[in-house]
């Protein structure tokens, strides 16, 4: 799969679709598209056969496209989602996201993220940096994003979750990281950010969810330590996962070495987690990921 | 991609292909397999955007499919692949390749590929194990392959290629898996086995080709060593990668403990090879390989 | 760390010592051993810092010490370790252990242990498997090992597991791999052999202990999947951890590629954990091993 | 080993030796520490059995040390080191050594070392960043560390590199980082910091020295791509490996895809290499590394 650096390429369109198996989706989607002279720079698609679901992703070049961007949707849904019975989703490449970081008070991920997005590694707008610490300002600034500190605690966390969500809409913030952001959400805030929150976990999840991890991992006497991240919903660590991976470690490692050897393990997995959504190539189905790449 | 079991599964046909890129080929071949009743249960594309070459395998269920078996490939090449200039490859879900071993005189290969073979892992014929050392002999016979000993020497490598082809043809093989075997086969060889040929490594290529590669990784003080699957060609360990991996060493670790831990990626990477060839997963294009897994 | 082949090594005694920490407990067990004439080939050591407890492993040849082999446990507990209240084993790189196999149905860790045996990359005796099935007896007898069946319900696990500790007894064996034995061991059974019972299990735990891993992993929708080795206590699954390792899966595997891809793990898992033991490289503390490599 | 934070740990001296191997060595030093009151908390040594030598690495707690610590190397030498024929190297755990940092113009990895340096991740003084190109100097300027500018062309080369040798003498640089810099240095600048400049190279050494490693690893069609960590000596991309890793590719990958996923290994590899210069856990010997972690 290429994708294309913003300028030289040609601005494509995404579908992403899932919907029951049945024969000719594949040759109907795609016939769609060729026969409106759309040319498809990717297509994978994927059977769960256990339970007779379909699910794909199609990129095409709009260039020349018969049907113009505002009207593909509607053409889409009416010729042939509706056959199918398709949940759908429809993307356009040159759309730039807005993303807002949530931070604590390890820098690490902050870091990363604003040295990835400042190298153009990402194409993304960061209008807001929130975090429940002030420590974190100076980073914000270093690197020239808006900064909102937010001190919790259990009797102020509903108004100030509403007063985040204002500020979000204000920027109308797309979705959302939690770069080590070590404050659980309520419900009712990831109910307005559907699959749209990804979080870093520093375990291989589904072990050790929860607070403190490496301590845990230590006190288990694990031989590898890893870093998950998921969309966050209502349970706790237990969202669709989105990337993951492991290292090995050794009695000889500390706690403060597995935070440590940790630390690059969050960071190239959260950066990863960040990219596949960018590129729209996540599609969430009954709390777990395709990750289309 | 699901690979069924052979009692359970439906029957199914697998297309490999590539020809000049251009708009409408994914179209216009799930149509083709469509129209006619077929269900496509993989199918994944790739485009080399700098050569503008499209490559694709798709494979499909057979139970119901109009065209009969032995027409698919005519209909096919007549009302699709010469529109597009394709280069293709037909093969069967049901045909059971046949393969022989060639072995020197170190076991763990031999032992590995033969234990798969008799766990069922891999749904492979082998009628015959070649060696140019007569060790080998026991363990064939363990497992009840015939065993072919031919020892190589400067002046009578010639004729006993010729032997060997010959028993190859008596036996009918398919394709021949190098299992450690420690004789450069020679350029008249391998033409009679064009990628149907896989050898096993012991170093990341290309990186130590030729002899004693361990040797040389640990004069070199690297910090990981490899090994890499690939098809035989006229140039020594050139030829197309078709798996290949890594794991971490230390000073610590003697060319003896090279030799030990690289046996064990050895084993893995010869039976991945080993695996995606059985699959019809593997495509080669000018000494690479595309692996559609 | 070198470890010798047996003809061309000279023998070497190992000490694995663990005691409360304090000054100069090196300076006095290598003083020991360079006082009496004996060349340390590895000497490893770990201070766990937060509960003050000092670990070493420590190797020699014994060509020219000066005390006996017979007399060196003694001597060392009179002069060192009463002194620093030291915890502590003594073995002899010559001494061959005997290794019984526990297997149910599945092969494929089976048959890599005994390649191993048979190719002499473990030096080790193995005199007996044991199955709670007969499927397994082809391949015993395949390669030369006594094999007995032990049908295991719910009324006759206290009498069968009674009958295998005779069977053990009788052949002398010193240690039990389970290689996918799938019944649990009663308490009163691994009482028997204490951190001398290895077990692979399929996952990376603490992650997915108890049955079927692979089937959870794949509702969890995780990216990696492990393999861990570890000696079996009373607590399911909660033993001390050996080796563990994870590669990484897609959406597109089904549970049937976790449990192909799985296999290949499990096996070079349990080959290492298998190693290290008969190695003497692994102490155990508090339900924690140092693996000394 | 546990590296302990700047604020609670006791300082400690660190010995990295080498000599031929014989009898009592580990004894006669760990001995000269014990008697002298120091508290051992690393210790670790390999023997290079082939070329009969000796490697050790020892660190102790200089807290209650009866020798001051301007004279440890003094007795160290009288006492022990002549009499083995040792080569070594002493250092102390509080010196905070002075590093600089030569770019190009791909930001990554220097964001990355910055960003570490800012976090306290690492403890070294960062007085000083070289360039052969302007780009980086609002990188430099943000993290508040002064950039110098040196255009080089074939004509101007010899000048600007002893006006570099001035500069970095001027800063009391101890050791350099190239974090990309895409300029070799001459083998007269690189005899002035001999096993003292570390760089980065995109690729697994020994494979794909020189320029434009993705590219040719393109080409060769590998399936693991890496990133190589080594001391600079007059051999291009020929000095002494510390670190080094790979990841996994495919056919999928463009030569885009390879830089992308590349660049998180670079950073990683090149961190760690930091790291362990920085423990003085590196000794090099006939082009290789001992890395004592």
């Amino acid at each position: 799969m290429r994708l294309p650096s913003p300028d030289s390429a040609s601005p494509s369109a995404i579908l992403l679709i899932h919907c029951p198996d049945s024969k000719g989706i594949i040759a109907t989607v795609s016939e769609f598209i060729a026969k409106n002279n759309g040319n498809i720079t990717f297509l994978d698609q994927h059977v769960d056969a256990g339970k007779s679901v379909f699910f794909m992703r199609i990129e095409w070049e709009l260039r020349d496209f018969a049907i113009p961007e505002e009207k593909i949707g509607e053409f889409f849904d009416v010729l042939i989602a509706r056959r199918y019975n398709m949940n759908w989703q429809l993307h356009f490449s040159r759309e730039m996201p807005r993303m807002a970081i949530f931070v604590s008070r390890l820098p690490h991920c902050l870091f990363d993220i604003l040295s990835r997005w400042k190298s153009r590694e990402i194409e993304v707008a960061i209008p807001l940096i929130i975090s429940n610490h002030p420590e974190m300002e100076a980073v914000a600034c270093q690197f020239g994003v808006e900064f909102a500190h937010f001190e919790i605690n259990s009797t102020n966390k509903r108004d100030q979750e509403q007063a985040q969500l204002d500020l979000l809409a204000r920027h109308e913030v797309d979705f959302i990281v939690l770069a080590r952001y070590m404050q659980i959400l309520s419900e009712e805030f990831v109910s307005h950010y559907p699959n749209r929150i990804i979080n870093i976990h520093h375990s291989f999840l589904p072990a050790f969810p929860g607070a403190k991890p490496y301590h845990h991992a230590y006190e288990r006497g694990v031989k590898v330590i890893g870093a998950t991240s998921h969309y966050v919903t209502a349970e706790l660590d237990g969202g669709p996962i989105i990337a993951q991976d492991t290292i090995r470690v050794t009695h000889e490692d500390s706690i403060d070495d597995l935070i440590r050897k940790g630390r690059d393990l969050e960071k190239v997995i959260l950066a990863r987690a960040i990219w596949h959504h960018l590129q729209r190539q996540v599609l969430v189905y009954q709390n777990r990921t395709l990750v289309f790449s």
